[in-house]
């Protein structure tokens, strides 16, 4: 059902002060920025073999990202795998128990249809599902 | 310098309870669990495409995993990528001015050599290199 890391998304307060650590210290190749507004975040993009690092930084005091800051700190704010099939992926959870967040996919960055898993459910992992994107 | 997501690190206070999340309900092949003594853990591998999940449950309560449990709860601990050369991979991070915790390779599971860069360097990411292993 999932079929690989589709993304690890990092919260931090400065993207211009991230980013030159991911792209010159560790080597990944910077694919861009986008701003999402229904997360309220602008994402910067940095490729690792089929995955993708994804740093996310608050655009609004009432983004979920800055909210995050604000508890924890900087550091990694959830994981998101591939699924073929977002709505079957969602029933398969559901049936089997879990929690979602999104029982009804939304929009998420880079044209991509995307659904969370309750935390409650994912043992304190965020756990995104991720369908189609580019 | 890095080709892949080696391994996502997720902290739990049981494995029991939480294998059957990424086995059943999100489908992960279970590839067994070892002992880490250096670590005081027992490690749960799980494969996601060309990356493995895995879960630590500490066998002490000194390990540096019942310290994180006690501190943040359950959750994501640190994220590994898979280097070719972990001593050029030091070298190449200490020079941009990266603080390591390991400036010299340690032993990890499955008879990999690894290193942890310090989270003060890598925006709050507990950040591992890792070199070999199967």
């Amino acid at each position: 059902m999932f079929t690989r890391i589709n993304h690890i998304g990092i919260a931090v307060p400065s993207l211009a002060e991230a980013v030159p650590f991911y792209r010159d210290q560790l080597g990944m190749a910077f694919k861009g920025t986008e701003e999402v507004p229904e997360q309220k975040v602008t994402v910067a993009f940095l490729q690792i073999g089929e995955s993708k690092i994804e740093l996310l930084e608050p655009t609004s005091a009432e983004s979920p990202i800055a909210k995050a800051l604000e508890k924890n700190g900087p550091g990694i704010h959830h994981i998101a795998y591939q699924v073929e099939d977002i709505e079957a992926a969602i029933a398969s959870l559901v049936a089997g128990g879990a929690r979602m967040i999104d029982s009804v996919p939304r929009n998420g960055a880079h044209g991509a249809r995307i659904a969370f898993v309750h935390p409650k459910s994912s043992h304190g992992v965020l756990t995104e599902l991720c369908e189609g994107g580019h």
